[in-house]
Order: structure tokens, then C-alpha cells, then sequence
């Protein structure tokens, strides 16, 4: 029909969940109804690919070398979270109930998707964690099977290095993945932390 | 977290059927595992806004100002299909039953979602139609409520202006199974018998 129409029904097949179909509404829906749209996304990929990069103290997703959140001297540097994703790690932030720095794992072992514990850069967490100020470590991946094996492998990880290191509460319901539950649950998970 | 994370995280949600978690989950995987496929997609955005726009005769998507159908010599230019979108349009196409040439509406008229006869521009169809060469216009929107709609409105109008005009056959579908086909299109079917 048109190469650049082509084109970019291919390249909206690079986002996840979307298949040769919706692709294809997606396209006609931008070049029919929002090329405004169409050229805001442009300008927003192009600008987060090159301007996005990782915390070097975090590791999640930020514009400067040392995050906000990370270069915050208010919060207790005493105290590091561990969570597998940004958006786990935003809905701890809403709870107000934890006021440590954190530690972002960008993902969760998981040997079937062949995700081990080099692919998850560990030593840039063990370095983190030895830095001194850190005494206690709270792990709070999810409480899935694979959330849970994350947990246990980082948890004897650094208790072999001498770390405290506790784990949120099981008022997070088994199974449940952090960025679907509630904030109040989370709190409660928060506050009734235990050592791992 | 990020601006610019937040930016394409904003832009996303302009993609019809992406909510904001959906968003979300989108712009951490570009940015975790695949940043060729932003920079791809950020590309494929700014070429088909720049380069695609609508045949001067048919209205479907085009990078020429007639697309290669229209201009295609060896279609039979009395016989204009009329169609709801260009994925309908290359639905047909599949079919190789149809020879003649196309009008795209790039729509429907739908009252309730404000999309009146102005809106599908059918002036640019009345003119289309009325070049001298079109003996037959063949209806081909949908068989929904808002395509047959559409279809006895520019039936009305065309035959007004001395048209021919025909409508694809209703009926069960080739391959149907009376048990499982809905009674509707089975009593339409039974209405349009036709001699065997
Ligand atoms: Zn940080
Ligand atoms: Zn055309």
C-alpha cells in the first residue's frame, strides 16, 4: 500500500503485546486521526533513547548520573530496598512508609527465560550494598515463584557478606505482583518486614 | 523518575487501545531491552507522517498523489468499489473476484460518535464517482448497524445522481454451518434467495 505505511505497522510490532493486527489499527489510527500523536511518540522515543540511561547508584532508569531519589540527603542511607522494576519501586514510594534509598533490579532471575545472575549485573548490587552506610537490606521483589527465588539467591548472597537483610511481610497476597496491589497492603507489608 | 520517561510514557497512551499500565510496561521494555526498536519506531513515525497522505482519487493511504491502484491501467475503471477502510480495501484485494477500482472512506457515518457526511468528505466521492467513467458503484462497508447506515446513505445519493448502484450479497458465510450462524443472517440469506 505504502512503504512508510508499511514500515511503520512493522515497527509498532516492536511494542510488547502487539500483534500484526493491532499494529495495523494502530498506524491507521495515527495517520488518520492523531499525526500530531503519531509525531509527539516520534520526538518522545528519540528523545528517551538517547537521554535515559541507568542510576549509578539505583540502577533505575534516570537522566543523570546519580537519580533524584539516590542524590536525596534526606533519605536513610542506612536502609536499601531491593525491587525488580521501577514501577515496584513507585508503588513503595506511594506507601510513605519507607524513607531508604533502593536498589533496582531491572528484571528477576529466571532460568527458563534464561535470565541468570550475570544477566541481572549482581556484583553492581554487592558493590552497592558494601558501600559501608548500608545496614540493613529489605527485599522486596515479588511474591512470585520467581520473585521469591530472586529473594532467597540476593538474601544468602549478602548475608554470606555479613549483611542484615529482611523481607517485606506476607501481607502481599502470594502470587501478587507489587504494581497491582493496593498501597495500603504494601504498607502493612512494609511495616511488618522481617528479617530473611 | 525520568521526563523523558514520562514524556514516552504519555505518548504511548495516544496509541488507540494502551492504557496507562500498558504505557507504562511499553516504555520500560524499549528502554530495558529494546532501544533499536524505540529508535526504529521513533523513525517509522517521523517517515509516514512526512511522506503518507491520501490518493487524489481513491483517498486511501499514499506516498504518490495517485496510489499504484488507481494508477493502475489494466483495472476496469468503470466499476468503483466503495469501502470502510484500507484493510477492508486489501481485504477484497485477496479475494481477486474485483477489478475495477476503489474509493476509501477512511470511516463510517456514526451519529454517535459525531462522524456526520461531512466529516467522511463525500463531496470528494460525488466528484470521484461522477467522472463519466463509472458505470456501477459497489457498496462494500460493513454489515454492522453504523456500515449499512453508511451504505443506504451513499446509495441515496448516488442513484440521485444517476448511478448505478449495488450492494455486496448478504448471506451465510461460504464454509457456515447453519447451526452455528445467527439467525439474522440466516432469514436475510432466506429473503435474498436467488435462483439456483
Ligand atoms: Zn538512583
Ligand atoms: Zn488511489
Amino acid at each position: 500500500m505504502s512503504k512508510s505505511l508499511d514500515f511503520l505497522t512493522e515497527a509498532l510490532r516492536r511494542l510488547p503485546g502487539v500483534g500484526p493486527k493491532s499494529a495495523q489499527r494502530m498506524a491507521f489510527h495515527l495517520l488518520q486521526h492523531d499525526r500530531e500523536g503519531a509525531a509527539m511518540l516520534s520526538r518522545a522515543l528519540y528523545q528517551a533513547v538517547d537521554a535515559v540511561h541507568h542510576c549509578a547508584m539505583c540502577n533505575t532508569f534516570s537522566e543523570t548520573e546519580v537519580c533524584d531519589l539516590c542524590a536525596d540527603e534526606q533519605r536513610d542511607r542506612t536502609l536499601l530496598c531491593i525491587v525488580e522494576t521501577p514501577a515496584d519501586q513507585m508503588m513503595i514510594e506511594q506507601t510513605l512508609t519507607y524513607k531508604g534509598l533502593y536498589f533496582v533490579l531491572m528484571g528477576r532471575l529466571s532460568p527458563l527465560d534464561g535470565i541468570g545472575p550475570k544477566d541481572l549485573h549482581l556484583e553492581k548490587l554487592i558493590s552497592r550494598a558494601a558501600d559501608g552506610d548500608v545496614k540493613e537490606v529489605v527485599l522486596a521483589t515479588n511474591f512470585t515463584n520467581e520473585g521469591e527465588a530472586t529473594a532467597h539467591y540476593i538474601s544468602e548472597m549478602l548475608k554470606a557478606r555479613g549483611l542484615k537483610v529482611s523481607r517485606l511481610a506476607r501481607g502481599v497476597p502470594v502470587g501478587g505482583e507489587l504494581e497491582y496491589v493496593d498501597a495500603g497492603t504494601i504498607a502493612r507489608a512494609m511495616l511488618d518486614r522481617r528479617s530473611a
